[in-house]
């Protein structure tokens, strides 16, 4: 019985947090009220409220979603042998993942909010710290195998990828005219230069 | 006396235009009021509403400033003989100018807002098509001098650039601790292995 009720509240869970991000998409984080949110999932104020306090409660739940996805995607990703080929084909997805134009619109309001509410931006920095110390560590093994130059100061790294994937995602939500397939020949150009090991003289 | 006159218009615009930024900085663009924005200004709403009638009208100065600057700064840049060192302190100089605290609140607040209103999106896109064509002549340029691999794709390498720059002043903002001269070297290194033209075989 137990087991039926937790998987009950977590689609329960779910069901809300995509009502409110449809919502924040809508009317930005700051315009949508739980109100509005309580519509959009067809829920009571009283049912929903057991779910969650209020719009920073559900702004930290789709912020701790995205961590735990990502931790399983680094986690996947660099058991890998070919660092360079999985490195590129995450930045693919990334970037596919991106084209859907509600991503950056609930990625831009989170972001926005992170600038102004601590409790968010600590969420959000820990997310990024995460991010960034599974590719240092899988930046070290491949240096270790010979597969990238390993002179490299790999925290910097590390922060130049995640902003190089960060703001093509950002161009993509300027330019919905601009392709992941226009953008990723070049791209792995440019990371397959920088990251492998120079020539010897 | 006609000068005079558009040189305190000037000069008021430009004050009214800070006032706005501490406001939107504070409160976001959607909580600051035009009340509000009268009062950091110490300004009648009679005589502010002379210069802008809304926020949006604002926000669209804001945007154009920002045009207008890079335009001359592009220009400067792009005269050079060396390419790749002009590149450089570009890169550079943006990342300093984004270590303001106060400069990526204001730039995310105004991209939330360009994802909801289409005439905002339409400036950032013109003034992101007006980097990205500078970018692409000066490549042009710089291949012609055999500075740079002219076997690239041109448009691809320059959104790859901006994103580049835009993503390492979001983590910037992520992260304060992150100096300009942490990512520096490694940024100048990236580039270069890039775009200059692969040894002969």
């Amino acid at each position: 019985m137990r087991t039926v009720n937790q998987k009950l509240r977590e689609s329960r869970r779910r069901h809300i947090l995509a009502a409110a991000i449809t919502c924040f998409i809508r009317d930005g984080f700051h315009q949508a009220s739980m109100q509005e949110i309580c519509k959009e999932a067809s829920m009571s104020p009283g049912n929903l409220y057991r779910y969650f306090d209020g719009k920073e409660a559900i702004i930290e739940a789709i912020a701790e979603d995205e961590r735990k996805e990502n931790a399983t995607y680094y986690g996947k990703l660099f058991r890998t042998k070919n660092f360079l080929k999985s490195l590129g084909k995450m930045l693919e997805a990334a970037l596919k993942k991106a084209a859907d134009p509600g991503y950056e619109r609930i990625a831009l309001e989170v972001a926005a909010e992170a600038s102004r509410n601590p409790k968010v931006a600590d969420m959000f920095a820990r997310n990024e710290a995460e991010t960034k110390m599974a590719l240092v560590t899988a930046l070290r093994n491949a240096a270790a195998r010979g597969e990238i130059d390993g002179k490299l100061d790999f925290e910097a790294v590390a922060t130049l990828l995640i902003a190089l994937a960060d703001g093509a995602i950002g161009r993509m939500s300027l330019d919905p005219a601009l392709r992941t397939n226009a953008l990723m020949p070049t791209m792995k150009i440019m990371i397959t230069r920088f990251l492998r090991p120079p020539a010897p003289q």
